[in-house]
């Protein structure tokens, strides 16, 4: 199955809008066209609509909101709604600040999105409507580990319920849930959080694997996260061997997500049903 | 010819004032400075017209157009021309939306630019007024091969009698013209393309080639355009000897760009006269 | 004591609120996470107080000042004051334009800052209220060298005193002030300033420094500019060693800084008090 959904991204390279954050925007186009997606960034409130329709999915992260783009993430995700697109939403940071709560409950409200993705500190948030992050980070005690991954789970399937969204719920074990199956992901290491945007960049590529597999969306989203694990464990070795740090585990994240095939994926996918 | 050229960048280190767009901003500075020019990133229409003033040359480029900036663009580039300053425009995407298609027809109208770069797509909509692009990257169907050349050759002679500009025009083949003379280009790569803003880097080059060559724009622009693209197919070469991608790429790409020199580059560059 | 300041900061992981510019807020915030800080970049004026109070410390880069940020930057500051956490300012290209200038002069007066960083065209706006740089680069007369380096130091020491901040004057040789200390740095090389940002990423690990070490602020300053310069030297090795270039020494420089641990930073740190 896991193959055929990759088979499909390939061969239908969709057309991602993203309205994203202006720190890891650049990294979010390479990734998209790494898993040979295609970008367009654009989020101008003039032009979004138009820009929206000519793409097969949308991406909304927050990362650097401003009164600027706000709108413009509405009309586009409205107008995605209408067309049917798959839409995904990034709320970077929900719960660090008034603007960002109140925004991420508007989207909420005003659009039906098909996955949302974030760390454990951003869902409580969308759960229960306040919690603390870390800045842009998730709260030292958010950490999904092996004795609490059952409540976890438990915690995603309910939030998927309430949004009637996927939930793609991120740290050191992954969990990807609609309200009744989950997907346990085990892959991808801690260094990766010493790389910005490691997270928006799943955020894209989710868009690209759902567009391309709009009738299997879990599953297109449990594969696509494991596949960024995955390239990030590939990264990692080679910047142990060739002596190198984060800068070069950031391009090599790239360069394993454009090599990736199925055959070097199914070698280390780490993932579970639930 | 072209070893005087290349000189003359290097001894001038032309200052480009660039207005250009959020997502490869980073690689259009780093690019710039590559081939020994010097970007200046200023888009608040309140300092443009100084930055223009201090600088020899600007670049344009729409990538991420948002009303903010449009009255800077025309401010800079009407500015530009009472100084006799080199511009061009990177009309990224124009016919996807009508905020960019009118934006780039007012561009047109105030501004006398000395060269426009885009690719058939885009070009198409500036000669016709309308067309299709894929978001902002070429429609299929627009492609120059060795079969349909000739046609492509009149076609940007045509657009540079309309415009007035020198037309760089890029695809698997690049052509610049002006109303007269054509230079194809026969570098680069087509996995150049999965790499976001190597259009917009080869942009930011034309402006410091032209910038520092102003009595030979048609040749400046024509070896620019060869020295991106063979700067790709070095790079090419290294990842498929490295076992990388195109993270490595977008990376070795930068690379060559600084280390190109006119020995090296006369071993590579591929560039016909007709 | 060095030794002291580098466990504080790998101790403490400062958060560190980047009012930045859009250029080089990847680098930035990658740089943040290599040294061990945590980055939030957010520059809306409805959410930048309290992502300031979120934070250890506050950084303003006016590399690309727009209308929409001064206010942001002007909030943050105050509240940052308020709040008695460090401040730094990077006033890129002041005297470039007059928003910049006035900018810059209105964040003096209304802002109380821990650590003003620059280059010597931007040092002698701050100080005389005019000056001439070259864009955002110092022009080329403003040149630290053996010779001048007495005048030079007196010069930081009277900005000091005038701002009432820790000076950073960056340069061939890099000297850190307060009123009555001066430190001089002789490391780093002239190949990073043909990578964009280096500047911005020194202000960035600046603000991480002396945040996680508010009572030794000059010697923070002090370390965090050996080490960004030392970085970039083992970087500038590797790339000639692999014949890479400005691509990859951009790359380099972010995992070296990422690898930096105090036993490798005394062998090469080059430091002298005066």
């Amino acid at each position: 199955m896991f193959k055929e959904l990759m088979k499909n991204v390939e061969e239908r390279n969709p057309l991602i809008h993203c309205i994203t954050n202006q720190v890891t925007m650049n990294d979010c186009a390479n990734a998209l066209l790494a898993v040979k997606g295609s970008p367009i960034m654009a989020d101008d409130e003039d032009e979004v609509e138009e820009m929206t329709t000519l793409c097969q999915g949308l991406v909304v992260n927050i990362g650097t909101l401003n009164q600027r783009t706000i709108q413009s993430m509405i009309k586009a995700g409205k107008k995605a709604n209408v067309l049917g697109h798959p839409v995904v939403l990034d709320p970077v940071g929900v719960g660090a600040t008034k603007l960002r709560t109140e925004t991420v409950f508007q989207l909420l409200k005003e659009i039906k999105w098909s996955v949302i993705k974030g760390n454990v500190s951003e869902m409580k948030v969308i759960a229960y409507g306040k919690g603390i992050t870390k800045g842009v980070d998730a709260n030292e005690k958010d950490v999904i580990n092996e004795d609490n991954l059952e409540s976890y789970i438990e915690f995603a399937k309910n939030i998927s319920q309430q949004t009637e969204a996927i939930i793609v719920m991120t740290g050191a074990i992954d969990i990807v849930a609609n309200h009744k199956t989950a997907y346990i992901i085990r892959n991808g290491c801690k260094e990766m959080s010493k790389v910005t945007g490691t997270g928006c960049m799943l955020g894209a590529i989710l868009g690209a694997y759902i567009s391309a597999n709009p009738k299997q969306m879990l599953e297109a989203s449990t594969l696509a996260t494991s596949m960024m694990g995955f390239s990030g464990e590939l990264a990692k070795q080679r910047i142990i061997k060739e002596e190198l740090g984060t800068g070069s585990l950031h391009i090599y994240l790239i360069d394993y997500l454009s090599r990736m095939n199925y055959e070097l994926l199914s070698g280390g996918m780490n993932i579970e049903k639930r």
